[in-house]
This record gives C-alpha cells, structure tokens and sequence, in this order.
C-alpha cells in the first residue's frame, strides 16, 4: 500500500544478506518528488547502525528524507564501527542511485544481532534494486518480512481543502502547487511494517514505513506521528521499551495538493486521526501475527483518572505471561486480569492507579460476552459459556477500573507451544 | 527444615479446599514459645486476605507472632469480606486450639484467585491439625505445594555467643535465660518454601516460612529478612513485584540462648548473612523449577556504577523472553542478552546505566566457559563449543558491563513448552 499515495515507488530483490536464506531480503521505497518526514525510533540503550544513521540523516536534513531502503536478515547491530559504516553506504548506494543527497535516505535493519552486515551482497545489487522499482509494494514487503506470517499493509484516507481552495500567498515547504485539482484534495496513506516477534514487548523488532501525498510541515509530521505510535505500536508493549532496530517512519511528499497543514487546527486533526486508525490498524496485525499467536488479545480499560493510567493498566493485562497463557487454553481465569491489574506500576511516583474493589471485568469475542467480575470479587458466571466466548480468534477483555474519564486500549496475543518453538532456535 | 531450630514444630493434612484434589492442603508451623517475627509481603496492589491479616497481626502483636497456618488450593483474594473473615477464622482456628492469641498467628494462601474459601472444610480439621503436630515438616511442606515439582526446603546455621558469655543485665526480650549452653549458641535456621510460577517474575505464588532458634529483636529481624529478600527472592523478579499472595515469614524464638541481637554489629551481621544465605539457596531451588523449566539461569552482573544498577541488568536478562527460549534451545544467542540490558529500566531517573560498547558476555556451565561477546560486538567463539556449554542443567550468564564496583545476581530459567501447557489451563 506504499505505493497508494501518488509519487511513491518500492522495490524488493534477494541478496544472500542471510546465508543459505531463499526470500528477497532488500526492499527501497522512495518518493518522485522531495518530501517532509519524521520517525520514531527504538529507546533501547543498545542501538542498531541503521538508528544511529537513520537518526542522524533525519536531523541533519531537516526532515526532508525521502527514501528508506531496509534489509532483512542481519540487525547490523551490536557491530561496532563497522557496521556504523555498512549502515552509511546503504544509504550512500541509495542516494547514488537515486541521484539525491545520501541524508535523504533512512535506513532500516531486521534480523539476527551481532553479525557483520555483509555490505558488499547489497553494493553487488544496488542498481538492481533501482532498476526494479515500480507501483507495486509486494516485493519491498517480503524483503522486509522475517518470522512474520502474514503481510501487513494499510491504508487510509482523508478529505482536505485543496490548495485550490486557499487564498493565495508565498509557496510553503515542499509541496508542488502544479497538482492541485479543485475544492478538495483526496489525501492517500498508505503502510506496510514487520513485526512478529511481540508476544513480549520488549523484544518486538518492528519496521513500519507510511508513505503519504499529503502536504505537511516537517514538525506537523512529527507531532501526528509521535501521538499516533504511542496510541498504537506502543500499546503493544508492557514498558514502552523497544527492540535495537524499531523504527517508524513516515514521508509525506505534498502530491495530493493539499493547502499545506502548516498549524494545529481541523485540518491536522484529521490527518493525525487517519494516521492513528492507520497505525492501530497495524498494531492488530502485528499482534494476530505475535510469534506463535494462535488469538489475538484486544484489552480496553476503562474509568481510570487519565488516558495514561488506563493505557498502563491495560499494557501490563495484555502483557502478562500467565494472562497470555489462559487465553490460549480459552481459560476464563479473570483472577489473573486482577493481579496483572494490581502490578501494573506508574513510571513516576508510587499512586494507586485504581481500587481493587471497584474492577469488573468482561470477556468477549464473535460469539458474545460474559461478566466474570464485579466489585473486584467473582461473578457468577458460566465456565462452559466462557470458554465457548474465548474459544474466537479474537478476544476482548474489557475492564472497569472506576469512574474516571481515562480509556485505552493496548494489544496482545496469546502465548502459545510455538512461540517457544519459534524462539528456541531463532538462528538456526 | 523448619523443625531444626530448637521449640518448633509443623503439621500437615488433608481437608478438600480444592474439590477433587487429593494432596495435604492444611499446614501449621508453631513455636513452643514466644517469638520475635517479621515477613515481607506482597507489593501488588490486589492482596489476598491472607496477606491483609498476617500484616495486622504482625502490627498488632508487635511482630510477636509464633504460629502460622498456611492452605494451598485457594488463594483467598479477590474474595471481598467473606474472604477476609475466612482469614480471620483460620487464625483465631489455630490460635484457639494452641491457646495463644489470635494476633501471634499469621495466615498464608495459595492457589486459584476469586474463589470463595470454603472454610467449614478447615474448621473440621482444625483439631485434627494441631493433634498432628510433630518434628517432621514433610506434611506442612506438601501442604503448601502447588505445581512445584520439588520439594524446596533449607538450613543455615551460625555460631553466636551464647547468653552465658554475656555479662549479666536486665533480661531483653523473649529467650529464655535457662537454655544457655555455655559460651557459643549454636543457632539454627530452617525453611521451606513453595513457589513455581516463576518462570516470568510478575506472576510468583511464593510463600516462604523461616524458623530460628536465635534471640533477636523484631526490628532487627525485619532488617536482616528484608536485605535477605532484597538479594534473593526479589532477584527472581524483573521488577520487583509480586503476586496477590507472596509472603515471607521469619519466626525467632531464642531457644538457642544466644545473647539476644539486640544493636547492629558482628552478631547482626553473622545472623544476617547466613539468612540472606539461606534465602538464595531457596530462590536458586525456585528458579531451578520454575514451571517447565529445564535449565537454571543464574545472571551476574558486575562492573555497574552500585549495586542497584547491577540488580536491575541482571533481573532484566534474567525475565527476558527471548534469552530464556534461547536458553531452551541451548542456542547462544548473546545478542538477546544485549537487548534485554538495553531495555532495563531505572525505577527513577532515566540514567545511562551502562556503555553498551564496555559490555561483554560469557557463558559457562559445568561444561565450561566460552566468552560471546566483547567490547559490546561479537566475540569469535565456537558455535558448537557454546551449545555444549549451554545444554547442562544450570547455565550461567556473566556479563560485565564496566569498572564499577556495583555487582548483583539475579535467578531465572529457560522457557519451555511445558510452560505454557502448565499455564494454558491451570484451573482445569
């Protein structure tokens, strides 16, 4: 879906990054024309080589990027000087190829820790990759896929004035004024991200690119981005933590025609709100695909004095193992929702983010929803009717903490034979 | 082991608290005399009535509690006020049948949460229970065992001078002046503890009851048993919390005739060491079975700026997902060990803790030791010479992150599928 917004290109190839490995292991996505760009990058103390210079390219082009190429199969991380230097020439074969400065182009990395990046695979098919580049997204997603199991793509839209539309006035950033096409501009998002290994948070390696034709100051980007992952991919997570190669990018070049989003107002709202459906639209896939996932855990809560305490609570619900395990054996075992509730713990001071007293609990899916708890103590419920309602590939736990105005939802799966399987032998 | 301190016994049997169930369900552990006594409890904002009684009568007594009755199969949280009667009668069941206070018993639960306790079954045995209390703890230990696969129990001993050795003064506290045996007490310690959803920190049902013939104050005791805490059974955790039901009980009843501890100093000292000895002993037995673990994964961090910065690297390797299924498939995948250091989180301010590029690794078993990484890069080493090392029954992780002098271990096991059997339906 990359390719939706107009002016955005992808391509994907294999390069043997991974010894012995058959799939394409090379993506490039990049925009026709210059764009503005943000990222959110992993707050791991242990950075990969692409983050670093991803970071780097980022700030030092005043968030114009407008190419990322990523590889598969090797983190580049943990590889010392070296690796900062393989990192670099990716994005300088890119830029060669592309014929743009090389602090245009991010730089993304998936895979095994610790092993050198074998640069000169990439440098052999660096002109391959920009020969291949077309309105397709396939081959750029499966060159970014690595446990994954299903591919992730999305999209949004969203309905702005036009440039057209706005009174006349001196030329504003990027956006090219020749392509505005009425009253209204039709603005086009589109994604694709890897992600899989999220049953628990910490270790998620996720990459997401969003491409979008909108037309949006640089700090506007950063902002919708900003609130969008921390209402979405973060919600994933029990701590916020993330992975030594997470990035999310986003590159916006302007080709909708939009009158530019240049302050907060109507028009950033809208487009933030798309972004933020966009991105927790992802974040579902990436828990359904959770490494070994056989149902996918959706955790609202609810009454709670902020947005934060609630987003809290529900992280710690659907991040806890034993929550995990008794969604995979369809167990109604609501006295775990309670305790991971109860350690669920505030990154400042101490408070009491809830009374244990005033918990009620709902378990639903497709086949209905149940009332396992209320006032913090058991309700009587059916256990057959429970472990039909749990036995649905999707699940809800929908949980009451109080009265207060404070909601969030936070994603999860259940933890399953295979995630250990999968996880036991990663490298062989 | 808790019958080795002189003046204590423990009894253990069967009433039915969990319908079906056919082990002992039902212990007691008394002193012959009064005692000083301290525990440390949960810190989960959800606590069994268990936990809300034994901390009153602790209060209430003025940590002279001498007696503690203990169920398995039912936790007895999450049960609101019929709960919290229920743990007030079994108390006031024990302390009327050994005819002492109902404040000098503390209460300790195990088992499913938000089940009502069906406590007409304890009351029938009441009677049974105290007539069979004896110098043998193998009833009281199977009483409170849940999934552990092994029997946990332990002793310490050290030498202290004895009351006769003391110049004579004012009587202090509890001992009983007669039993001084000349110029050294020997005194003992004895434990036993059940605990085995440890294999993540957040969900450890641990109860842990400690005997000593020693004199000591309660203040001083509590001392000594929360620095023991601190550096065992919290050095199982990745955060520090714990489940609705965890307590850890020390009873010290002076039969020994040391001259009573009574300041800080060198009999402090010696008394506290060999607790916080006796409590890593029992935390490394509890890791060791952790539900479905198979190898026992001992984390040392040294080189860290204090102590605490140490603790907390270890614990956040040590609860790793990805190094514990690592662990599992004896797969020496070291750069997990470095993302897990990466993502430890201060409790306080967000302080570096660490330079990734000072890291290095090394594995050892019985098998022997292969250094992994170094200089925070890989270190080039023989893949089937690690897993050699790896494949033992007890692996440890050593991990260097710098020059300091804080240095801290912490406990853990690797990740299986037996885990996730035993916890995709525990109830059933």
């Amino acid at each position: 879906m990359v390719c939706a917004p107009r002016g955005f290109k992808a391509a994907g190839l294999w390069t043997g990054i991974k010894a012995g490995a058959v799939k394409r292991d090379l993506a490039l996505i990049c925009s026709e024309r210059p764009c503005t760009a943000a990222a959110v990058f992993t707050t791991n103390r242990v950075k990969a080589a692409s983050i670093i210079v991803s970071r780097e390219h980022l700030e030092q082009s005043g968030g114009r990027v407008r190419a990322v190429i990523a590889n598969s199969g090797n983190a580049n991380a943990c590889t010392g000087a070296a690796g900062l230097a393989a990192a670099r020439r990716m994005a300088a074969l890119a830029a060669e190829q592309l014929g743009i400065d090389p602090k245009e182009v991010a730089v993304a990395s998936t895979g095994v820790i610790g092993v050198p990046l074998p640069i000169e695979k990439i440098e052999a098919r660096a002109a391959d990759l920009i020969a291949g580049l077309s309105l397709s997204h396939d081959n750029a997603l499966e060159a970014i896929m690595t446990t994954d199991t299903r591919k992730k793509t999305a999209a949004a839209g969203v309905t702005l004035p036009s440039m057209a539309s706005q009174k006349p006035g001196p030329a504003a950033g990027t956006p090219d004024r020749q392509t505005s096409a009425g009253p209204d501009a039709a603005i086009q998002m589109g994604a694709m991200a890897k992600g899989s290994g999220m049953i628990h948070p910490n270790m998620a390696t996720m990459i997401c690119i969003i491409t979008t034709d909108a037309a949006i100051t640089a700090p506007l980007l950063d902002r919708a981005l900003r609130r969008a992952v921390n209402r979405s991919f973060n919600r994933l997570t029990v701590d916020g933590d993330m992975s030594t190669n997470d990035i999310a990018l986003i590159m916006a070049n302007g080709a909708a025609g939009n009158a530019p989003i240049e302050s907060e107002g109507p028009d950033y709202e809208a487009f933030a709100a798309a972004l933020e459906g966009l991105c927790v639209n992802l974040t579902r896939q990436m828990a359904r695909d959770g490494e070994g996932a056989g149902r996918l855990l959706t955790v609202t809560v609810q009454g709670a004095a902020r947005e934060e305490d609630a987003a809290l609570l529900a992280r710690t619900v659907a991040g806890s193992n034993l929550v995990k395990a008794a969604c995979f054996g369809a167990d109604a075992n609501w006295g775990r929702v309670l305790c991971a509730l109860g350690y669920a713990k505030p990154g400042g001071a101490g408070d009491a983010l809830f009374e244990p007293e005033a918990v009620s609990v709902v378990f639903a899916s497709a086949a209905g929803a149940i009332q396992v708890c209320g006032n913090g103590e058991s309700f009587l419920f059916s256990e057959r009717e429970a472990k039909r309602i749990l036995m649905e590939e999707e699940i809800d736990i929908d949980v009451t903490v109080g009265t207060g105005p404070g909601r969030a939802q936070a994603w999860g799966c259940d933890l399953t034979y295979d995630y250990v399987r999968i996880n036991g032998d990663y490298r062989s």
